[in-house]
C-alpha cells in the first residue's frame, strides 16, 4: 500500500532511505535545511557530498519547505543528527497541531542528546505530543548507507513500545534487500546504536596506532561488555545488545571504512588533534557528543566503561592518545567474569 | 617461575605460542610427527610454510621424538588439528603412565571430534585418565598466530573445571601482549571456538559473491544467536558466547584475512569446488569437519541452525552455494526475537 512519507534530513543515510522509500512505489519528499542540495538533488539526481557516484530514483523530490513536507503524511522519519533532533522537532510540532494529521515519527539517529542526555526518541516524545502521532519507532542495525545504495542485503530493527507502529514501518521499508525485525526493547535497541560509536572510535584508533586484528577483536568484545552493563542499568533487555542493533551494528561500524566514527578514531591514532579531525570529517562524528553524554552517565551511575572513559579523556582531556590505548589494552589478567562485569 | 613445556604440533599456532612460552623463559620442547621440519626449526629458526618470514627465537627446539618431548614436563599443550588430539593423546597415555608424572594438559584446538562429536577437552580426557595428570585447559580467543608472532595485544581464556589449572596456565603464558583470563565454562569455551569456524565459512562466502559489510554483520550477528542456541543446549553459559571465546573469536574468525575457514569460504563464494580449495588450502581447515558435526547435532536436538546448515549443503551435498546463500540471508522478516530464538 503507498504511503506518503516525509524524510526529514539529506545526508548519506536519509538520502538512501528516501531513495529505498520512492523504489519502494510510496510518494516521498526529502527535507532538507541546506538549499544548495535543492537543485543537486531535484535536477541531478544526486547527493556527491554525501553519496559520491550514486544516481538517486528520478522521482526523488526534495524541498526545504518543512510544511510542505511533513503536510498530510502517514510516517515522519527524522534522519537529522542527534544534536538536531529537537529543533527540527520543535519546528514539526505546531504544524501537525495545526494540520490535525497523526503520522508515525520514526527515527533513524545514533547518539544521546548533549545536555538532557535523552534517547533520541525521548527528545522527540518530549516535543511531539501523543495527540500528535501514532508512535514513534527507531530503526537501527548494521547499516552503511554506502552498502544500501548499492543493494547490499540489510538487516535492521524496528523497535517501538507500538507493535503496531513498529509493523507499520517494517513493512513500508521492506524489500528484497532491505530486512526489518520488530522489537519492544526500545531503550536498547536505541543505547546499542549511541554507544557503539564511541566504541567504533576506539577500534579505529587502534588500527591508526598500528594494532592488528586480535587487539581490535578484543576491544570490540570489551566494548560490548561495558554497554551491555551499561545498559542494562539504564532498563534495557541484555539479550538486544546481542541482537542485529548491538553486536550487529557494533562489528559494521568498527570494522567498515564506511563508517565515519571509525574514521575518526583512524586519524587520532595516527596522530591528527582532534579538532582537526572533527573539522575535516565533513559529517557528524555521531561518537564526540556520545563520549560525553556516556563519561557524565558513567560517573553518575558508577558503571566501570573504561574504553568509554578512554575515549573521553583523548576527546576532552587532552590525553595522549598512544598511552591511554596501550593502558587500556594491558590491564592485569582476572578472571573472565570480573572482566565482563 | 620457569616450566618445562611439551608444546605438540608445530603449525602456525603450536609454533607460536612455543616460541612466545621460550621468550617467557620457559624450557620448551616443540614436538612435530614432520622429520622436515626439524632443522628448519632447530637450524634456520623458521618455519615458512605455516609462518612465513617469521623467525624464531634460536633457543626453540623441535623434536619428532615424543617421549623426549614430554618427559618430566609441567604441562603438556595440543595444538594439533582436532582430528588428531586422540590418535596423539593415545600416544601421550602410556609415557606418562610409565613416567609417573602428573602435567597440567591443555589445549588449542577449534572443532569437535568427527565421529564422536565430543568436545576436545572431552577427548582429551577420554584418553587421559585422571591419574596422568593435574587438570585439563582449553585456550581461546580472538588470536590469529599471524598477530601474536607481531606482538599484537592479545587477550585470550584459559578455561578449565580446576580453577587452578587455569592459573597456572594463565601465569606461564602471560605477558606485555598476551593476555588470558580464566573462565570456568569449559563447554561454553569450547564450543564457541569450534562452531564458529562454520559461521566464518559463511562469512568468507559471502565476501566471496561479492555480498558487502552490513550483509556479513548481518550473517555474524544471526551466526551467533545459532551458535548461543546450541551451546546453551548442550550446557554452556549463554556469557560465555559474549565473550573472548565467543563473540571476539568470531569476529577476528570472520573479518580477518588470517582466518583459513574464512579464505576457505571465500574461494567457495568465487566458484571454486569444495575439494579443490580443501586441497590448495595447505593447513586444516577446521570447520570443514565441524559442520558435519553440527549439522547432526542440530538435527538430533532439533535445534534451528540455518547458516551451519547452508554451510553443511555446500559442503556436503553439492548445493549451489549461490542459492543457499541468497535464500538464508532473505528469510521474511519477523519479531527480532523470534530471529534470535
Amino acid at each position: 500500500m503507498t504511503k506518503t512519507i516525509a524524510v526529514l534530513g539529506a545526508g548519506s543515510w536519509g538520502t538512501v532511505l528516501a531513495n529505498l522509500l520512492v523504489e519502494n512505489g510510496h510518494t516521498v519528499r526529502l527535507w532538507t535545511h541546506n538549499p544548495e542540495q535543492i537543485p543537486e538533488i531535484n535536477d541531478h539526481h544526486t547527493n556527491q557530498h554525501y553519496l559520491p557516484d550514486f544516481t538517486l530514483h528520478s522521482e526523488l523530490q526534495a524541498t526545504t519547505d518543512l510544511e510542505a513536507a511533513i503536510a498530510d503524511t502517514d510516517v515522519i522519519l527524522f534522519v537529522v543528527p542527534t544534536n538536531a533532533i529537537r529543533p527540527v522537532a520543535e519546528q514539526v510540532a505546531p504544524i501537525l497541531a495545526a494540520s490535525g494529521t497523526r503520522p508515525i515519527i520514526a527515527h533513524a539517529a545514533k547518539g544521546l542528546e548533549r545536555g538532557s542526555r535523552l534517547r533520541v526518541s525521548e527528545v522527540l516524545a518530549s516535543v511531539l505530543a501523543p495527540a500528535l502521532h501514532s508512535g514513534i519507532v527507531v530503526i537501527s542495525g548494521p547499516s552503511h548507507a554506502e552498502d544500501v545504495a548499492t543493494k547490499d542485503i540489510t538487516t535492521l530493527t524496528a523497535a517501538s513500545t507500538s507493535l503496531a507502529a513498529a509493523k507499520a514501518i517494517q513493512h513500508i521499508f521492506m524489500n528484497d534487500y532491505f530486512r526489518l525485525y520488530t522489537n519492544t526493547d526500545v531503550v536498547g535497541v536505541e543505547l546499542g546504536a549511541a554507544l557503539k560509536n564511541v566504541i567504533a572510535i576506539g577500534a579505529g584508533a587502534l588500527h591508526g596506532l598500528g594494532y592488528g586484528d586480535n587487539t581490535k577483536a578484543a576491544l570490540m568484545t570489551r566494548g560490548l561488555a561495558e554497554i551491555t552493563r551499561l545498559g542494562v542499568i539504564l532498563g534495557a533487555e541484555p539479550m538486544t545488545f546481542i541482537g542485529l542493533s548491538g553486536v550487529g551494528d557494533l562489528i559494521v561500524t568498527c570494522t567498515s571504512v564506511h563508517s565515519r566514527n571509525w574514521r575518526a578514531g583512524n586519524a587520532l591514532g595516527q596522530g591528527q588533534p582532534v579538532a582537526d579531525v572533527l573539522a575535516n570529517m565533513g559529517m557528524v562524528v555521531e561518537g564526540y557528543s556520545t563520549a560525553k553524554v556516556v563519561h557524565e552517565l558513567a560517573e553518575e551511575l558508577e558503571v566501570d566503561m573504561p574504553i568509554s572513559e578512554a575515549i573521553y579523556q583523548v576527546l576532552y582531556e587532552q590525553a595522549p592518545i598512544k598511552d591511554v590505548i596501550g593502558e587500556l589494552m594491558t590491564r592485569a589478567g582476572k578472571p573472565e567474569f570480573d572482566f565482563r562485569g
